[in-house]
């Protein structure tokens, strides 16, 4: 199943990171204390919508960016996850074989 | 500022309308009550992570196809609140014609 508070909190880690940015730096800018900032980025914690606007804001990223990620994200754990189709060609010709 | 739950619970309502379903339909398949379901359609309370997967669930839809739809929404959200150019072109011929 795919949980939006873990997706968001790794779509949001990453984009720190990457921003070579600290914990304490966005804590502060996004007026959240640093643990449960912290909690949200590993997907333990929900964050309430003014939260994660607050986040965005501090990292500078748009909203849309960040949901297109967590789109491609979910899409491909729904691909990962989807039902695999049988060989059923290869079964009817075991059964000729067979006969 | 967007709100995750105004536009989740937008995009909720317009996929159970489209479908032709009620609210006691989805409420009922997703194991959520049917007040809380209409809270949540209308962007008033937010959903744990969970409770959004099976109410995506239980309308069939991807979540992936859900968030793709929010990052439209945020999109559109955030061109129409972005700072308008001015035309300083026409701002400078006002100048020259003045001088």
């Amino acid at each position: 199943m795919v949980l939006l508070r873990e997706e968001l909190g790794d779509v949001l880690r990453h984009a720190r990171r990457e921003q070579g940015r600290t914990l304490r730096d966005i804590s502060a800018e996004a007026a959240v204390s640093l643990g449960y900032l912290s909690e949200i980025e590993r997907g333990e914690k929900e964050a309430s919508s003014e939260l994660v606007a607050s986040i965005c804001h501090a990292l500078g990223l748009p909203m849309s960016v960040v949901f297109t990620e967590i789109a491609h994200r979910a899409g491909r754990a729904e691909r990962a996850s989807a039902p695999v189709a049988l060989p059923l060609a290869a079964r009817d010709e075991d059964v000729v074989s067979a006969a």
